[in-house]
């Protein structure tokens, strides 16, 4: 047993009490916080929202967590993964003075607690989950599943430091959940800090028992052992007793840890370490009414949310409820002003060692701007537009090498993908570091490296988890990926731009790193996978996002992705959206040329189109996408050797938020802007490298958008060759030729023969493929000789 | 050791070898089938698309799978994880005759295997994955995660079934994967099937080695034993080794399998069986080539997808893939016409039997017509509208609760959700049956039921996975989940729909029941628990995938709930998203005003308006969602009073589709209709449930398009009160007032007061919330005699 006196002891058991009384006030009072007169029906909330069932299980941790890192001196973070226990965290923060210090109206003192109080829950206050509101956490805890692979991104690169993670039964039942248990086969005891799962048991969901609260013990032990912890099991409802446990598998925990990473640091120990885990057993809704009206609740899932729920209305509750409340003894917890007694504090760590205070879950306050190298030097040389080709992402890989290279003592850069960083042609990044890996190795591994800052990991929920982790904690980092399967994360990138957006808003919260993903092998180049691999709505699907975070980005080439990239590594607080290719793609646009189409984010292309600036256009063309540029490139082409005199611009658009008014997005352009770019009155062919829909959804109030007609994926699919692909979805050069000749009136006899002869040409490489499987060279290329203006530009 | 004599062995191999042919030549070759002349350049592909590393295990599989069903008489379907090993499934299939019956053209001889060989990733052919197309398949294998999970959906209620699983170990990394290996906690060995993991660890991913693979064994059986599993190991490169070590864990497991089912059939035995698996060991690539231009290959990630690739460019590796192919003696495996010789087709079962042709992987087959009872049994009664409150979903679960009843014997209908049910509020079905739960109870646990045909999980995706398999081979279901939390399964609903868009072009394919989602506790209706609970974009996410299949309906009360629901559980082939509320909602319409507008889709609402036919109205309000519909009859109310004279239409739109023109959706309006009800030039103002440009994107081709002003969630939330909430967003009656005012031209000065009224009343109520923390009922009640109709109707 270790080491407590009883008056050390007491000291917890006295911090428990307060906390546990601190959290059933927020839930219950209105008024009369200290209960310094019986209780009234008007002391209660007429409303009564929270979460009872887990919050004491979360004060007992956090009650204990103060103990080790005041006892260690630790620097130490906590994700609550069960954190619609709201008001244990809330209250731990007021015990511990990091609250008043984040929101000064909300003294530790009766007038405080009693804001506290109401503010939970209540119109105008705070969530009653835990949220960005609240100090010290790095993790919402509304939706379940991230709690783990937050903590291990919080971990990585930080040596010093301890995450504790608590994590529910109900939340270990979902996936991304159980998938990040192995991040503990990619943390670095060497250069990573430490994660210490708590397992939570207290045995039920909503309504339902929670499995691996069900498992006989040995069979959960087999469970944690075979997913590489030694578990470490506390388990009562008594609690002195719970308290000497839980003291003693801290302890134990910790000086495990701490063996292993010295270890590793000191002698080199190569062995992977079974890291620690907790498994904390205790009853649900424990310390609260045992039964309500004849049937039990403490300890089943009655106790999920609010045990007691007719306070207002029924005498014999608002009794229970004051015993309740009385039972934690608040007149020896706090003092006449209702400030905690030395006791109650006796274990709360100082300053920035206080969880509730710790600079890791405020990561702004660590950050540090990124070494993006100058572009120059990994720009491509461009001479005439479309004269050269390179991969897109494969020059990108280079630039991101020399990010890696110029952070290795810094350590606080890292790239996360889904066993794709190959896949995706940004393999130079290998050049500067390897592939965290801890598990086995092989002769035949490539690129392994315990000390790697790649991550890789066939889990797109554990990769985003990873990477919120940390940049949350204050670092930076990209996810590359598939395009069809990062909606695979969809909701988890959901509640990352719901936090972003609320932690912009307050004011003590810093600007951390803006969550970056780098989109490739995307829709029109899947033609080799097929179907399911084929799907170009994320874009849709972060654009319902709140405008302030999110930004989205379709650069048609090299030195534009390049521009990009530059862009959103530096950036704050967004989430970065970038779709690009990493095929062969011509090179339209040389560095300064890029950098100021990026920085306009849509612009015309003169050299591209056929007007000579005397008068409007008879068209336009314009395109989003490396694929529908290239298209769009080639139309305009195939309309300057056909239809001579007709006045075709073409417009590029990178930043598609552009198109939005500037009333709805702060990249918006006015209607000044955007007639300018496109016309007020002319036929706009728009081919876009997604569903065609966005675009109206972001053009409709557009003067224009009575001619707009747009092209782009409709869902037709299959494992065919890449120009087979925006041929069957009406994308192709051929098909917009066909568009303008429909749109544009008076062309004539003469136009209505090219719109046959495109026709015949779709068809003819139509039964070309079909007999030779891959794409006729003449019908999909483009050389600067088929370019759409008059005479170069420069 | 397996009593197999030598000759039963060699068959084995014979198989295996053939269809290891079969798979090499699908990814190869274009002529020369069956190598009847030396190879040369354009005998092969010019575009090499396939994935040879899983296919030998995938091809092991099958040869051992036909073993057991032949030697068993097993009832039989196979899920494989890797589907991406598509060459092999279609080799087996072909090789059995299965694939021959559904493509006619593809016959079991030499001109057929060219065929084959041919239309594999070939344009105008088959994908390279296992997908719709592939006969005895109900997974396709592109995106990974949900092998496990349709498994267990296809066992359930098929208690003669035995459902294998191939599980890759790239897949086994997925947080969905590992999410359901707690699946076996649901199965009932009395009433549901056997579900068969095969582990297949070959070691690599895409270019890392994978997670599970690079464990110690030990530590690899302790973790599939802490999931409830006995493993069974088969390790080897040697083929007769491999095939005898096969036999034997194949009779094992089912021995195994045949005891716990007997066991709880007959002596009702309780306790919960751990389930053999097999951990299938075998080199990635196996049996391809082992180094090519000197690097190794077979047994590393250099065998993932095409062993060698420059077949047609370098002589030596079109010899080397001479030499490999020829490593099967092909001579003796198929016969001088192409035909498989007898010894390859001794293990092969007949006729349903043959995993290719089981009637599971086609579910329509078996599909049954579900009993849904008459909607008079369970449809309130409405007088005036709005003059009574029901909970919608309430109502439904009791209907929920007859099919479960009049379903009991033929076990064909489940509800999935995660954890929700009594939450979303559908417990009336517990009186017809329990939730599955086959792990330990306790005296305090409701509802548990070995038996139950409710399935309750903390995990949206293993709750999507069941019903998809479940519904895949032939039976009936309804996910009920949060609305916010069902962007969790964004990425396996876009996979169901490309099945189904698919699908349903078969011929030899037929229809199964639709995937059915009741999404609840919605985003109006989330005040409490917050802005991380707050997102109706999943009707977006499903509108951007194919129109034959995609439905959505926001039914705005309890009848037209049930006539919705009654609809969407006869409906075949389509996933159907229903929106409403689980709070008490006004009554609008009886049981046959609700069939009448839930099959028109969209209607106008005489009763709710200041229309009297003479003229078109000066504007109208209309409304989709329970939520927006009360309010905008609240606001048609409040114009009625105070702007007398003012021609209001209300229009009501349940299915949302039907704003979609005529040609963009099965369900959507001709240009005549959607003017009839909305009008060319008068202001709509629609109040819809979710984020309000979802409605442009679908009505940005209509007339009144120029005036259509929408309303609806702008990512605006917080935890709160309801009204607070259609506040925030704009979405309130006040709010949809001051619109109309601001919309309609010559309202006079006397409209200003009116607008003022309605922002003072905006104003006072949030002053109100913050001070009580509850809604002012006068503000959000809504009276019959507060409508907006001039005279009742009816």
């Amino acid at each position: 047993m270790p080491h407590l006196t009883d008056t050390e002891l007491a000291a917890l058991d006295a911090h428990w009490r307060a906390a546990n009384y601190l959290a059933a006030g927020q839930i219950y009072l209105l008024d009369n916080p200290l209960l310094s007169r019986p209780l009234r029906p008007e002391d209660v909330k007429p409303r009564l929202l929270g979460h009872w069932g887990t919050t004491p299980g979360l004060n007992l941790v956090h009650t204990h967590l103060n103990r080790v890192i005041k006892e260690r001196g630790l620097e130490a973070l906590c994700v609550w993964g069960p954190g619609h226990g709201g008001p244990a965290v809330l209250a731990n923060s007021w015990l511990e003075g990091s609250y008043t210090e984040a929101y000064p109206d909300i003294t530790r003192d009766a007038a405080g607690m009693a804001r506290l109080f109401r503010q939970f829950s209540f119109p105008g206050g705070v969530p009653s989950h835990v949220a960005p509101e609240t100090p010290g956490s790095i993790h919402e805890g509304g939706e379940l599943g991230y709690a783990l692979s937050h903590a291990y991104g919080a971990a990585f690169d930080n040596p010093s430091l301890l995450v504790a993670c608590v994590i529910g039964d109900g939340e270990a039942e979902t996936g991304p959940l159980a998938a990040s248990w192995h991040s503990n086969k990619f943390l670095d005891p060497v250069n990573d800090g430490a994660v210490l799962p708590i397992l939570h048991l207290n045995g039920y969901k909503i309504a339902n028992p929670a499995v691996l609260a069900r498992l006989p013990e040995a069979e959960l032990d087999q469970l944690l052992r075979g997913l590489g912890h030694e578990p470490l099991h506390v388990t009562g409802d008594e609690p002195l007793q719970v308290h000497l446990e839980m003291a003693r598998a801290m302890d134990t925990a910790l000086d495990r840890i701490a063996a292993f990473q010295h270890a590793a640091r000191t002698s080199g120990a190569l062995e992977r370490p079974r890291w620690p885990l907790i498994v904390l057993r205790t009853p649900k809704g424990w310390t609260g009414p045992d039964r309500v009206d004849g049937v039990p609740v403490a300890g089943t899932w009655r106790a999920h949310q609010v045990p007691l729920a007719g306070v207002r209305e029924d005498p014999r509750h608002l009794r229970q409820l004051e015993e309740w409340l009385r039972s934690y003894r608040p007149e020896v917890l706090f003092d006449a002003e209702g400030r905690p007694v030395p006791s109650v504090l006796a274990w709360v760590p100082e300053g920035d060692r206080r969880l509730g205070a710790t600079p890791h879950a405020n990561g702004g306050l660590l950050l540090r701007s990124l070494p993006v190298p100058p572009l120059e030097r990994h720009a491509v040389k461009v001479g005439k537009p479309g004269s050269t080709l390179h991969e897109p992402t494969a020059v990108l890989g280079e630039l991101l090498a020399e990010v890696m290279r110029s952070t290795e003592e810094r350590r606080d850069f890292r790239l996360v993908g889904p066993d794709e960083t190959a896949s995706n042609r940004l393999q130079a990044v290998y050049d500067a570091t390897g592939k965290a890996w801890q598990a086995t190795t092989l002769p035949t591994d490539e690129h392994l490296d315990r000390h790697g800052r790649v991550m890789e990991i066939l889990s797109e929920h554990t990769c985003q988890g990873w990477l919120e982790g940390y940049l949350l904690t204050g670092r930076h980092g990209l996810f590359s990926c598939y395009e069809a399967f990062v909606h695979i994360v969809d909701s988890m990138v959901n509640q990352h731009i719901k936090w972003l957006r609320i932690s912009r808003r307050l004011p003590w919260r810093r600007p951390i790193a803006s969550l970056n993903y780098l989109l490739t092998s995307h829709v029109w180049r899947q033609d080799h996978n097929g179907f399911s691999h084929q799907d170009p709505g994320f874009v849709d699907h972060v654009l319902n996002k709140s405008p302030e975070v999110v930004r989205v980005y379709l650069p048609p080439d090299t030195n534009t992705l390049l521009s990009v990239a530059e862009h959103v590594l530096h950036s704050r607080d967004y989430v970065n959206v970038i779709v690009a290719g990493k095929q062969p793609c011509y090179d339209w646009l040389d560095l300064d040329q890029a950098r100021v189409h990026c920085a306009r984010g849509a612009g015309i292309w003169e050299w591209a189109g056929t007007e000579d600036g005397s008068r409007e256009p008879d068209v336009v063309l314009a395109c989003a996408g490396d694929v529908p540029t290239q298209e769009v490139l080639a139309a305009a082409g195939l309309l300057r050797g056909r239809v001579p005199g007709l006045a075709v611009r073409v417009v590029n658009v990178v930043d598609i938020a552009r198109l939005l008014p500037a009333e709805e997005h702060p990249h918006g352009m006015t209607d000044a802007e955007f007639d300018a770019l496109f016309t007020r009155d002319r036929p706009v062919i728009f081919a876009y490298h997604g569903y065609p829909w966005l675009i109206h959804r972001l053009a409709y109030r557009r003067a224009a958008h009575r001619q707009l007609h747009v092209r782009g994926y409709k869902e037709v699919g299959t494992t065919t060759t890449p120009f087979d692909m925006v041929v069957g979805n009406d994308l192709d050069r051929y098909r917009l030729v066909m568009d303008v000749i429909d749109r544009v009136p008076g062309l004539g006899v003469r136009a209505a023969a090219v719109r046959q002869e495109m026709a015949d040409v779709r068809t003819r490489h139509h039964e070309w493929i079909r007999q030779h499987g891959v794409d006729l060279p003449e019908v999909v290329q483009w050389r600067w000789e088929d370019r759409g203006a008059a005479k170069p530009s420069g």
